[in-house]
């Protein structure tokens, strides 16, 4: 099964010994610090058991890649572990192709692997370079730094609310919530570009609120947040507006999965945080302020603070 | 669970950020390559669910261990992701000191993971250095060469057999074998040993003749193993002498998780690696010799060809 979807000769000089042996073996490029990221998805919670299997591939591989993206590192090698309820070949191939074409789209070679039987769950290991010292941790903020999230946030988390009957969207607002959530982008180029920009990084991967947080933490800071300038769909924004503000705001602040970037940045670096955007296409949106004083403020559209933040996804809640 | 089960502040200097970003930040050593394996442990197949955690927390790591021993690289890091059904705390506390101990033995390092609610799925990614151009590959077994194996072959298999109720074991054999299968000693110091000294490698995890058929693949050669010479325990020895030959055949040719060492040497290497053997107080026994000739035969008692192998374990059988 290996063999047949997940082996291929090695691209890159990099890969010293490839699929089929004990171990990998890999020529880490001098002068670099190695990231290494695992992430696993548990079919029933990351992903319907019945979603597209080439979405799926792409997805597998994508949240990997958005830890390298938030590190400032470039993704190179990657392995795959996977239990299968059983072996369904055209399944498999539909997987092997979208995982193949995010790979191939970021020069990231599949260097090892380990399938079993069992329910299904796909586990991911991603190894990338950056130059030693200019990773982006969460640990920089300083006082003052503007607040910086890429694209918009909220839209992954609406399409499954729309998707599990908590709100209606019509069909085309849908589908493009919808691509938000089973074909994030990683944001590949942006995290390399900010490299000795940003003074902290992370993927939301589990909403706004909560993974700011642990820059803060991390940092020794706290934040102040507008609402207002939260970059959001036209979907979002007008469910703002309604009576399911409150699930807006869930999407918005505390809504998982989109694998945006949530940055830091002196504010003397605005204008190079502009001009990134532009060369990357990637929308940076300043969106608050990290404080010297702890604890996490976002303020509404009249400029009071939220009483009570929508809580961080948690998987054993 | 992750801040309190898994994370301690690093002790060795190669690591640049453990646990707790998006990725961890590790320092290769300059001059080595990089050896990365991926392993996934599933409930009810890999182990029983109720299996004791805290060897359960050994054996996770050590069947990655193995395949470090097995390149004949040092391991340095591992990540480790995890589905649970639910958080058991004494449960985890358990998993972790099996776990940490044999890390720490090895001065292995747990530099980041990944946990979520499903069932019960373990997934270790183990990194480690090996010097450049002297990995131990399934590729470089030449014919005359030797065939050696470490320790004994077909005692985890065997307890499995017992515990399954296959055959019948002696509360003290059993307790010697389940062992074997519950708490495997990866073989990490004989692997750097053979360094320069073996010229192909592998580690028995899914039997003998299955594996040792990876090396004959990749060297495109043969063997010829003597039955009477693969090393085993008195119990399994007993085994084979009578009604139960067919099962204890099983054990010891095509029983996996016994994580020794299969690997290939020139004659002329023989009292290296009888050094070896004394050098790292691990029992080395020479099995067979490498062919011109492919395909593998195993010669029975008497000199003559089994007519059938028993199959190697494959997990969609």
């Amino acid at each position: 099964m290996i063999a047949r979807f997940f082996s291929r000769p090695p691209r890159s000089e990099s890969v010293h010994k490839g699929v089929g042996d004990d171990a990998a073996l890999l020529a880490p490029s001098p002068g670099c610090e190695l990231a290494v990221s695992v992430d696993m998805l548990v079919a029933g919670r990351h992903f319907l058991a019945d979603v597209d299997p080439e979405k799926l591939g792409h997805k597998t591989l994508a949240v990997n890649l958005s830890d390298m993206a938030a590190m400032g590192a470039a993704p190179r090698w990657a392995l795959l572990a996977g239990a299968l309820p059983d072996i369904d070949t055209s399944w498999l191939a539909a997987f092997a192709r979208g995982f193949y074409a995010l790979a191939d789209r970021h020069g990231v070679e599949l260097v090892g692997g380990d399938t079993t039987r069992g329910p299904l769950n796909l586990c991911v290991t991603v190894l990338g370079d950056v130059p030693a010292g200019l990773a982006l941790t969460r640990a920089g903020a300083r006082a003052g730094d503007d607040v910086y999230v890429s694209g918009a946030l909220g839209d992954a988390a609406l399409a499954l609310a729309a998707m599990t009957g908590q709100t209606a969207l019509a069909a085309d607002a849908l589908a493009v919530a919808r691509e938000r959530l089973e074909l994030p982008t990683p944001r590949i180029a942006l995290g390399i570009a900010l490299r000795g920009v940003a003074t902290a990084a992370l993927d939301v991967s589990d909403g706004l609120t909560g993974d700011l947080s642990h820059i803060l933490e991390q940092s020794d800071t706290g934040a102040t947040i507008d609402l207002a300038a939260v970059p959001r769909s036209s979907s979002l924004d007008r469910l703002l507006e309604g009576d399911q503000r409150p699930l807006a705001l869930d999407c918005l602040l505390a809504g998982g999965d989109d694998y945006e970037l949530c940055f830091t940045a002196p504010r003397e670096a605005a204008a190079r945080v502009a001009a990134i955007a532009a060369e990357t296409e990637v929308a940076l949106t300043r969106i608050g302020t990290i404080t010297l004083a702890r604890g996490l403020t976002v303020r509404d559209e009249r400029g009071a603070p939220l009483s009570a933040l929508p809580r961080a996804f948690d998987h054993f809640a």
